[in-house]
Protein backbone atom coordinates (compact mmCIF):
# COMPACT_ATOMS: atom_id res chain seq x y z
CA UNK A 1 0.00 0.00 0.00
CA UNK A 2 1.25 3.36 -0.89
CA UNK A 3 -0.11 6.63 0.53
CA UNK A 4 0.78 10.30 -1.08
CA UNK A 5 1.53 12.57 1.11
CA UNK A 6 -1.47 14.80 2.44
CA UNK A 7 -2.13 18.45 2.02
CA UNK A 8 -1.85 19.91 4.76
CA UNK A 9 0.41 17.49 6.31
CA UNK A 10 -0.24 17.60 10.29
CA UNK A 11 2.13 17.36 13.21
CA UNK A 12 -0.60 16.04 15.92
CA UNK A 13 -0.07 15.44 19.78
CA UNK A 14 -2.21 12.89 20.66
CA UNK A 15 -3.34 13.05 24.73
CA UNK A 16 -3.75 9.76 25.72
CA UNK A 17 -1.89 8.66 23.16
CA UNK A 18 -0.94 5.45 24.90
CA UNK A 19 -4.26 4.35 25.39
CA UNK A 20 -6.40 2.48 22.31
CA UNK A 21 -7.95 4.66 21.28
CA UNK A 22 -5.33 8.00 21.14
CA UNK A 23 -2.90 5.00 20.13
CA UNK A 24 -5.28 3.97 17.40
CA UNK A 25 -5.96 7.12 16.30
CA UNK A 26 -2.50 8.49 16.21
CA UNK A 27 -1.24 5.39 13.98
CA UNK A 28 -4.36 6.03 11.23
CA UNK A 29 -3.53 9.12 11.19
CA UNK A 30 0.50 8.60 10.44
CA UNK A 31 -0.52 5.62 8.33
CA UNK A 32 -1.36 8.19 5.70
CA UNK A 33 0.97 10.40 5.73
CA UNK A 34 0.70 12.84 8.90
CA UNK A 35 2.88 13.20 11.84
CA UNK A 36 2.20 12.15 15.03
CA UNK A 37 3.81 12.45 18.88
CA UNK A 38 2.22 10.44 21.58
CA UNK A 39 1.51 12.01 24.56
CA UNK A 40 1.91 10.53 28.10
CA UNK A 41 2.63 11.73 31.29
CA UNK A 42 6.00 9.93 31.91
CA UNK A 43 7.91 10.33 28.55
CA UNK A 44 9.32 6.77 28.06
CA UNK A 45 5.94 4.89 28.18
CA UNK A 46 4.92 7.19 25.44
CA UNK A 47 8.37 6.72 23.86
CA UNK A 48 7.07 2.57 24.41
CA UNK A 49 4.13 3.09 22.43
CA UNK A 50 5.37 5.32 19.42
CA UNK A 51 8.38 2.86 18.96
CA UNK A 52 5.28 0.08 18.52
CA UNK A 53 3.26 2.35 16.23
CA UNK A 54 6.61 3.01 14.63
CA UNK A 55 7.09 -1.04 13.86
CA UNK A 56 3.74 -1.18 11.87
CA UNK A 57 4.25 1.83 9.81
CA UNK A 58 7.61 0.45 8.81
CA UNK A 59 7.93 -0.18 4.82
CA UNK A 60 4.33 1.73 4.37
CA UNK A 61 5.28 4.37 1.45
CA UNK A 62 3.78 7.82 2.20
CA UNK A 63 3.66 7.08 6.09
CA UNK A 64 4.60 9.55 8.13
CA UNK A 65 6.25 9.53 11.47
CA UNK A 66 5.51 8.71 15.26
CA UNK A 67 7.64 9.46 17.93
CA UNK A 68 6.82 9.84 21.92
CA UNK A 69 7.01 12.90 24.38
CA UNK A 70 5.73 13.73 27.56
CA UNK A 71 2.31 16.15 27.04
CA UNK A 72 3.59 19.26 27.12
CA UNK A 73 6.51 18.69 25.36
CA UNK A 74 3.88 16.43 22.83
CA UNK A 75 1.79 19.80 22.90
CA UNK A 76 4.93 22.05 21.92
CA UNK A 77 5.71 20.09 18.72
CA UNK A 78 2.43 19.99 17.29
CA UNK A 79 -0.14 21.76 15.33
CA UNK A 80 -2.78 20.33 16.66
CA UNK A 81 -3.47 18.30 19.23
CA UNK A 82 -6.25 15.19 19.96
CA UNK A 83 -7.50 14.76 23.06
CA UNK A 84 -7.85 10.94 24.10
CA UNK A 85 -8.10 10.55 27.49
CA UNK A 86 -10.52 9.34 29.34
CA UNK A 87 -13.48 11.43 31.37
CA UNK A 88 -12.31 10.49 34.66
CA UNK A 89 -9.53 13.28 35.36
CA UNK A 90 -10.35 15.18 31.79
CA UNK A 91 -11.36 18.73 33.34
CA UNK A 92 -7.60 18.14 35.81
CA UNK A 93 -5.51 17.32 32.99
CA UNK A 94 -6.66 19.70 30.36
CA UNK A 95 -6.69 22.66 32.95
CA UNK A 96 -3.15 21.58 33.95
CA UNK A 97 -2.06 21.79 30.19
CA UNK A 98 -4.65 24.87 29.43
CA UNK A 99 -1.49 27.21 28.35
CA UNK A 100 0.26 24.62 26.63
CA UNK A 101 -2.64 24.22 24.24
CA UNK A 102 -3.24 28.02 23.56
CA UNK A 103 -3.27 28.97 20.22
CA UNK A 104 -3.60 25.59 19.28
CA UNK A 105 -6.44 23.57 16.75
CA UNK A 106 -7.55 20.77 19.88
CA UNK A 107 -9.73 17.71 18.62
CA UNK A 108 -11.73 16.24 21.72
CA UNK A 109 -12.66 12.41 20.92
CA UNK A 110 -13.49 12.23 24.63
CA UNK A 111 -16.33 9.84 25.74
CA UNK A 112 -17.98 10.81 29.01
CA UNK A 113 -19.61 7.51 29.49
CA UNK A 114 -21.30 5.19 32.64
CA UNK A 115 -21.47 1.60 32.93
CA UNK A 116 -23.69 -0.25 35.06
CA UNK A 117 -26.11 -3.86 34.54
CA UNK A 118 -27.73 -2.08 31.74
CA UNK A 119 -25.40 -1.20 29.77
CA UNK A 120 -23.47 1.76 28.52
CA UNK A 121 -24.98 5.65 28.75
CA UNK A 122 -24.15 8.90 28.74
CA UNK A 123 -23.15 10.61 31.79
CA UNK A 124 -24.41 13.71 32.65
CA UNK A 125 -22.59 16.91 32.80
CA UNK A 126 -23.54 20.12 33.40
CA UNK A 127 -27.23 19.41 34.13
CA UNK A 128 -27.60 18.32 30.35
CA UNK A 129 -26.37 21.62 29.12
CA UNK A 130 -22.08 20.25 28.51
CA UNK A 131 -19.89 17.95 27.31
CA UNK A 132 -16.23 17.13 27.62
CA UNK A 133 -15.56 19.04 24.96
CA UNK A 134 -17.42 22.27 25.80
CA UNK A 135 -15.27 21.67 28.99
CA UNK A 136 -12.18 21.48 27.42
CA UNK A 137 -13.33 24.55 25.47
CA UNK A 138 -13.98 26.56 28.96
CA UNK A 139 -10.90 25.36 30.85
CA UNK A 140 -8.59 26.10 27.50
CA UNK A 141 -10.09 29.12 26.48
CA UNK A 142 -7.20 30.10 24.09
CA UNK A 143 -7.54 27.05 22.57
CA UNK A 144 -10.02 26.03 19.51
CA UNK A 145 -11.86 23.10 20.32
CA UNK A 146 -13.78 20.86 17.95
CA UNK A 147 -15.48 17.46 18.74
CA UNK A 148 -14.75 14.01 16.56
CA UNK A 149 -13.60 10.73 16.65
CA UNK A 150 -15.93 10.21 19.34
CA UNK A 151 -17.47 6.89 17.24
CA UNK A 152 -14.80 5.01 16.36
CA UNK A 153 -13.68 1.85 17.49
CA UNK A 154 -10.56 1.29 18.81
CA UNK A 155 -10.27 -2.75 17.50
CA UNK A 156 -10.79 -1.35 14.30
CA UNK A 157 -7.91 1.66 13.97
CA UNK A 158 -5.29 -1.07 14.90
CA UNK A 159 -7.16 -3.30 12.64
CA UNK A 160 -4.87 -4.52 9.00
CA UNK A 161 -7.98 -2.54 6.79
CA UNK A 162 -6.93 0.31 4.85
CA UNK A 163 -9.62 2.59 5.73
CA UNK A 164 -12.53 2.18 8.25
CA UNK A 165 -16.40 1.82 6.56
CA UNK A 166 -17.36 5.00 9.05
CA UNK A 167 -17.70 8.51 8.85
CA UNK A 168 -16.67 11.00 11.15
CA UNK A 169 -18.55 13.70 12.38
CA UNK A 170 -17.09 17.16 13.52
CA UNK A 171 -18.48 19.82 15.53
CA UNK A 172 -17.29 23.34 16.52
CA UNK A 173 -17.64 26.99 16.98
CA UNK A 174 -14.61 27.29 14.51
CA UNK A 175 -14.87 26.58 10.69
CA UNK A 176 -11.15 26.18 10.05
CA UNK A 177 -10.80 24.21 13.37
CA UNK A 178 -13.12 22.31 12.08
CA UNK A 179 -11.25 21.50 8.99
CA UNK A 180 -8.77 20.68 10.70
CA UNK A 181 -10.23 17.50 11.55
CA UNK A 182 -12.51 16.87 8.39
CA UNK A 183 -9.03 16.56 6.82
CA UNK A 184 -7.74 14.60 9.21
CA UNK A 185 -11.08 12.04 9.21
CA UNK A 186 -10.23 11.12 5.50
CA UNK A 187 -6.45 9.35 7.35
CA UNK A 188 -9.66 7.23 9.12
CA UNK A 189 -12.09 7.07 6.85
CA UNK A 190 -10.81 7.16 3.38
CA UNK A 191 -13.15 10.20 2.85
CA UNK A 192 -13.37 14.10 4.79
CA UNK A 193 -14.96 13.91 8.06
CA UNK A 194 -18.49 15.56 8.11
CA UNK A 195 -19.53 19.06 9.89
CA UNK A 196 -22.11 17.96 12.24
CA UNK A 197 -22.61 21.87 13.18
CA UNK A 198 -21.89 23.46 16.30
CA UNK A 199 -19.25 22.45 19.30
CA UNK A 200 -22.35 22.10 21.69
CA UNK A 201 -23.56 19.12 19.59
CA UNK A 202 -20.95 17.23 21.14
CA UNK A 203 -23.52 16.63 23.91
CA UNK A 204 -24.61 14.09 21.41
CA UNK A 205 -21.61 12.87 19.55
CA UNK A 206 -20.10 11.79 22.73
CA UNK A 207 -22.89 9.54 24.29
CA UNK A 208 -23.99 8.20 20.65
CA UNK A 209 -20.57 5.55 21.65
CA UNK A 210 -22.81 4.17 24.56
CA UNK A 211 -26.07 3.45 21.16
CA UNK A 212 -23.00 1.90 19.31
CA UNK A 213 -21.47 -0.51 22.42
CA UNK A 214 -25.09 -1.51 22.96
CA UNK A 215 -24.88 -2.62 19.41
CA UNK A 216 -21.82 -3.93 19.37
CA UNK A 217 -22.98 -6.29 22.46
CA UNK A 218 -26.04 -6.95 21.01
CA UNK A 219 -24.44 -8.01 17.55
CA UNK A 220 -21.09 -9.26 18.54
CA UNK A 221 -19.18 -6.94 15.53
CA UNK A 222 -17.66 -3.01 15.72
CA UNK A 223 -20.11 -1.01 14.85
CA UNK A 224 -19.54 2.54 13.28
CA UNK A 225 -21.99 5.10 11.92
CA UNK A 226 -21.84 6.35 8.26
CA UNK A 227 -23.99 9.53 7.54
CA UNK A 228 -26.16 8.90 3.90
CA UNK A 229 -27.45 11.44 1.28
CA UNK A 230 -24.07 13.83 1.92
CA UNK B 1 -43.73 -2.42 -7.83
CA UNK B 2 -45.13 -5.15 -5.39
CA UNK B 3 -44.96 -6.05 -1.75
CA UNK B 4 -45.22 -9.42 -0.91
CA UNK B 5 -47.30 -9.17 2.64
CA UNK B 6 -45.19 -8.87 5.72
CA UNK B 7 -45.24 -10.78 8.89
CA UNK B 8 -46.34 -10.35 10.95
CA UNK B 9 -48.21 -7.71 9.55
CA UNK B 10 -49.34 -4.93 11.89
CA UNK B 11 -52.23 -2.38 12.37
CA UNK B 12 -50.47 0.79 13.62
CA UNK B 13 -52.43 4.11 14.83
CA UNK B 14 -50.12 7.27 14.23
CA UNK B 15 -51.00 9.71 16.27
CA UNK B 16 -49.81 12.81 14.66
CA UNK B 17 -50.45 11.60 11.28
CA UNK B 18 -51.48 14.84 9.96
CA UNK B 19 -47.75 15.95 10.20
CA UNK B 20 -45.55 15.28 8.29
CA UNK B 21 -43.54 12.69 10.09
CA UNK B 22 -46.23 10.68 10.81
CA UNK B 23 -47.85 11.04 7.49
CA UNK B 24 -44.44 10.30 5.98
CA UNK B 25 -43.93 6.61 8.32
CA UNK B 26 -48.04 5.96 7.72
CA UNK B 27 -47.03 5.66 4.30
CA UNK B 28 -43.91 3.63 4.18
CA UNK B 29 -45.57 1.34 6.79
CA UNK B 30 -48.81 1.11 4.69
CA UNK B 31 -46.82 1.15 1.19
CA UNK B 32 -45.13 -2.40 1.96
CA UNK B 33 -48.27 -3.76 3.61
CA UNK B 34 -49.07 -2.64 7.06
CA UNK B 35 -52.38 -1.03 7.77
CA UNK B 36 -52.55 2.44 9.28
CA UNK B 37 -55.08 4.62 11.72
CA UNK B 38 -53.99 8.11 11.52
CA UNK B 39 -55.21 9.43 14.30
CA UNK B 40 -55.67 13.60 15.12
CA UNK B 41 -57.87 15.16 17.66
CA UNK B 42 -60.13 15.97 14.73
CA UNK B 43 -61.21 13.02 12.73
CA UNK B 44 -62.22 14.47 9.47
CA UNK B 45 -58.60 16.14 9.76
CA UNK B 46 -57.28 12.78 9.87
CA UNK B 47 -59.83 11.42 7.08
CA UNK B 48 -58.77 13.91 4.67
CA UNK B 49 -54.94 12.64 5.46
CA UNK B 50 -56.15 8.88 4.91
CA UNK B 51 -57.47 9.46 1.91
CA UNK B 52 -54.62 11.42 0.57
CA UNK B 53 -51.95 8.60 1.59
CA UNK B 54 -54.66 5.88 0.29
CA UNK B 55 -54.18 7.77 -3.40
CA UNK B 56 -50.68 7.00 -3.34
CA UNK B 57 -51.31 3.57 -2.21
CA UNK B 58 -53.88 2.79 -5.09
CA UNK B 59 -52.26 0.53 -7.41
CA UNK B 60 -49.58 -0.50 -4.86
CA UNK B 61 -49.56 -4.55 -4.93
CA UNK B 62 -49.25 -5.58 -1.91
CA UNK B 63 -50.19 -2.11 0.24
CA UNK B 64 -52.27 -2.37 3.57
CA UNK B 65 -54.85 -0.02 4.33
CA UNK B 66 -55.18 3.59 5.40
CA UNK B 67 -57.39 4.88 7.42
CA UNK B 68 -58.33 8.23 9.34
CA UNK B 69 -59.93 8.46 13.12
CA UNK B 70 -60.07 10.68 16.41
CA UNK B 71 -56.99 9.56 18.32
CA UNK B 72 -58.78 7.15 20.66
CA UNK B 73 -60.06 5.34 17.88
CA UNK B 74 -57.15 5.04 15.91
CA UNK B 75 -55.48 3.34 19.45
CA UNK B 76 -58.67 1.40 20.17
CA UNK B 77 -58.48 -0.27 16.23
CA UNK B 78 -54.48 -1.03 16.51
CA UNK B 79 -52.05 -3.19 18.48
CA UNK B 80 -49.34 -0.55 18.04
CA UNK B 81 -49.31 2.91 18.12
CA UNK B 82 -46.29 5.14 16.87
CA UNK B 83 -46.29 8.79 18.69
CA UNK B 84 -45.43 11.34 16.05
CA UNK B 85 -46.17 14.61 17.59
CA UNK B 86 -44.65 17.68 18.00
CA UNK B 87 -42.74 18.04 21.84
CA UNK B 88 -45.03 20.94 22.56
CA UNK B 89 -47.60 19.41 24.69
CA UNK B 90 -46.63 15.78 23.93
CA UNK B 91 -46.89 15.40 28.32
CA UNK B 92 -50.63 16.27 28.03
CA UNK B 93 -51.24 14.19 25.05
CA UNK B 94 -49.72 10.99 26.24
CA UNK B 95 -51.26 11.69 29.70
CA UNK B 96 -55.02 12.38 27.58
CA UNK B 97 -54.82 9.12 25.98
CA UNK B 98 -52.89 7.17 28.74
CA UNK B 99 -55.63 4.78 29.55
CA UNK B 100 -56.09 3.92 25.44
CA UNK B 101 -52.16 2.81 24.88
CA UNK B 102 -52.74 0.35 28.01
CA UNK B 103 -51.58 -2.91 26.68
CA UNK B 104 -50.18 -1.05 23.67
CA UNK B 105 -46.41 -1.18 22.33
CA UNK B 106 -45.86 2.26 21.93
CA UNK B 107 -43.11 3.83 19.75
CA UNK B 108 -42.01 7.13 19.77
CA UNK B 109 -40.31 8.88 17.17
CA UNK B 110 -40.32 12.28 19.53
CA UNK B 111 -37.85 14.90 18.94
CA UNK B 112 -37.96 17.34 22.32
CA UNK B 113 -35.58 20.32 19.77
CA UNK B 114 -34.66 23.80 20.66
CA UNK B 115 -33.81 26.26 17.15
CA UNK B 116 -31.76 29.41 17.99
CA UNK B 117 -29.54 31.76 15.70
CA UNK B 118 -26.86 28.45 16.63
CA UNK B 119 -28.96 25.83 14.89
CA UNK B 120 -30.77 22.80 16.02
CA UNK B 121 -30.05 21.61 19.56
CA UNK B 122 -31.71 19.18 22.24
CA UNK B 123 -33.79 19.98 24.92
CA UNK B 124 -32.78 19.22 28.17
CA UNK B 125 -35.59 16.67 29.46
CA UNK B 126 -35.02 15.91 33.38
CA UNK B 127 -31.82 17.34 33.93
CA UNK B 128 -30.01 15.70 30.64
CA UNK B 129 -31.72 12.30 32.16
CA UNK B 130 -34.69 11.75 30.25
CA UNK B 131 -36.13 11.59 26.83
CA UNK B 132 -39.80 12.19 25.01
CA UNK B 133 -39.79 8.60 24.95
CA UNK B 134 -38.65 7.45 28.77
CA UNK B 135 -41.65 10.67 29.51
CA UNK B 136 -43.97 8.74 27.63
CA UNK B 137 -43.24 5.75 29.43
CA UNK B 138 -43.55 6.90 32.94
CA UNK B 139 -46.73 9.02 31.72
CA UNK B 140 -48.25 5.90 30.07
CA UNK B 141 -46.89 3.10 32.70
CA UNK B 142 -49.03 0.70 31.40
CA UNK B 143 -47.67 0.47 27.62
CA UNK B 144 -44.78 -0.48 26.39
CA UNK B 145 -43.14 2.05 24.91
CA UNK B 146 -39.70 2.01 22.94
CA UNK B 147 -38.20 4.67 20.65
CA UNK B 148 -37.71 4.58 17.08
CA UNK B 149 -37.80 6.48 13.84
CA UNK B 150 -36.20 9.44 15.44
CA UNK B 151 -33.74 9.87 12.39
CA UNK B 152 -35.71 9.40 9.30
CA UNK B 153 -36.37 12.76 7.02
CA UNK B 154 -40.20 13.35 6.18
CA UNK B 155 -39.19 14.45 2.85
CA UNK B 156 -37.66 11.30 1.75
CA UNK B 157 -40.86 9.72 3.53
CA UNK B 158 -43.23 10.96 1.39
CA UNK B 159 -41.02 10.42 -1.78
CA UNK B 160 -40.83 8.04 -4.24
CA UNK B 161 -37.50 5.92 -3.77
CA UNK B 162 -38.94 2.02 -2.14
CA UNK B 163 -36.40 2.15 0.54
CA UNK B 164 -34.46 5.03 2.40
CA UNK B 165 -31.02 4.30 2.14
CA UNK B 166 -30.61 4.74 5.79
CA UNK B 167 -31.08 2.33 9.38
CA UNK B 168 -33.82 2.53 12.11
CA UNK B 169 -32.52 1.93 15.63
CA UNK B 170 -34.42 0.81 18.40
CA UNK B 171 -34.13 1.29 22.09
CA UNK B 172 -36.60 0.17 24.96
CA UNK B 173 -36.09 -1.92 27.85
CA UNK B 174 -38.85 -4.57 26.66
CA UNK B 175 -36.87 -7.00 23.82
CA UNK B 176 -40.75 -7.50 22.51
CA UNK B 177 -41.51 -3.96 22.01
CA UNK B 178 -38.35 -3.41 20.30
CA UNK B 179 -39.12 -6.57 17.84
CA UNK B 180 -42.24 -4.62 16.73
CA UNK B 181 -40.48 -1.54 15.71
CA UNK B 182 -37.65 -3.34 14.36
CA UNK B 183 -40.34 -5.60 11.91
CA UNK B 184 -41.84 -2.17 10.90
CA UNK B 185 -38.38 -0.56 9.75
CA UNK B 186 -38.19 -2.49 7.31
CA UNK B 187 -40.89 -1.31 5.42
CA UNK B 188 -38.93 2.28 5.22
CA UNK B 189 -35.09 1.04 5.14
CA UNK B 190 -35.89 -2.45 3.40
CA UNK B 191 -33.94 -4.08 6.24
CA UNK B 192 -34.93 -4.83 9.98
CA UNK B 193 -34.28 -1.87 12.02
CA UNK B 194 -31.31 -2.56 14.62
CA UNK B 195 -31.63 -2.83 18.09
CA UNK B 196 -29.55 -0.34 19.93
CA UNK B 197 -29.91 -0.59 23.53
CA UNK B 198 -32.62 0.55 26.61
CA UNK B 199 -34.68 3.30 26.43
CA UNK B 200 -32.71 5.53 28.13
CA UNK B 201 -30.69 6.11 25.19
CA UNK B 202 -33.44 7.46 23.60
CA UNK B 203 -31.29 10.54 25.12
CA UNK B 204 -29.71 9.98 22.58
CA UNK B 205 -31.01 9.13 19.33
CA UNK B 206 -33.65 11.97 20.28
CA UNK B 207 -31.22 14.53 19.72
CA UNK B 208 -28.76 13.48 17.01
CA UNK B 209 -32.12 14.51 14.66
CA UNK B 210 -30.52 18.12 15.58
CA UNK B 211 -26.86 16.73 14.08
CA UNK B 212 -28.45 15.43 10.91
CA UNK B 213 -30.48 18.96 10.60
CA UNK B 214 -26.94 20.77 10.72
CA UNK B 215 -25.55 18.39 8.19
CA UNK B 216 -28.74 19.10 6.05
CA UNK B 217 -27.76 23.27 6.51
CA UNK B 218 -24.74 22.81 5.54
CA UNK B 219 -24.30 20.21 2.56
CA UNK B 220 -28.13 21.23 0.95
CA UNK B 221 -29.56 17.57 1.79
CA UNK B 222 -31.27 15.28 3.88
CA UNK B 223 -28.87 13.20 5.17
CA UNK B 224 -29.37 10.15 7.39
CA UNK B 225 -27.65 7.56 9.31
CA UNK B 226 -26.67 4.08 8.11
CA UNK B 227 -24.81 1.70 11.47
CA UNK B 228 -21.58 0.02 9.57
CA UNK B 229 -20.75 -3.50 11.06
CA UNK B 230 -24.08 -5.01 11.48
Amino acid sequence: MTTSTPTPRYTVAVIGGTGPQGKGLGYRFARHGHDIVLGSRAAEKAETVATEVSERLAGLAGAGTARGAANTDAIAAADVVLLAVPYDGHDELVASLASALAGKTVISCVNPLAFDKRGAHGRVINGGEGSAAESAAEIAPEATVVGAFHNVAAPALWGEDDFLDEDVIVVGDSLEGKQVAIDLAASVTGRPGIDGGKLRLARVLEPFTAVLISINRKYKTHSGIRVTGV
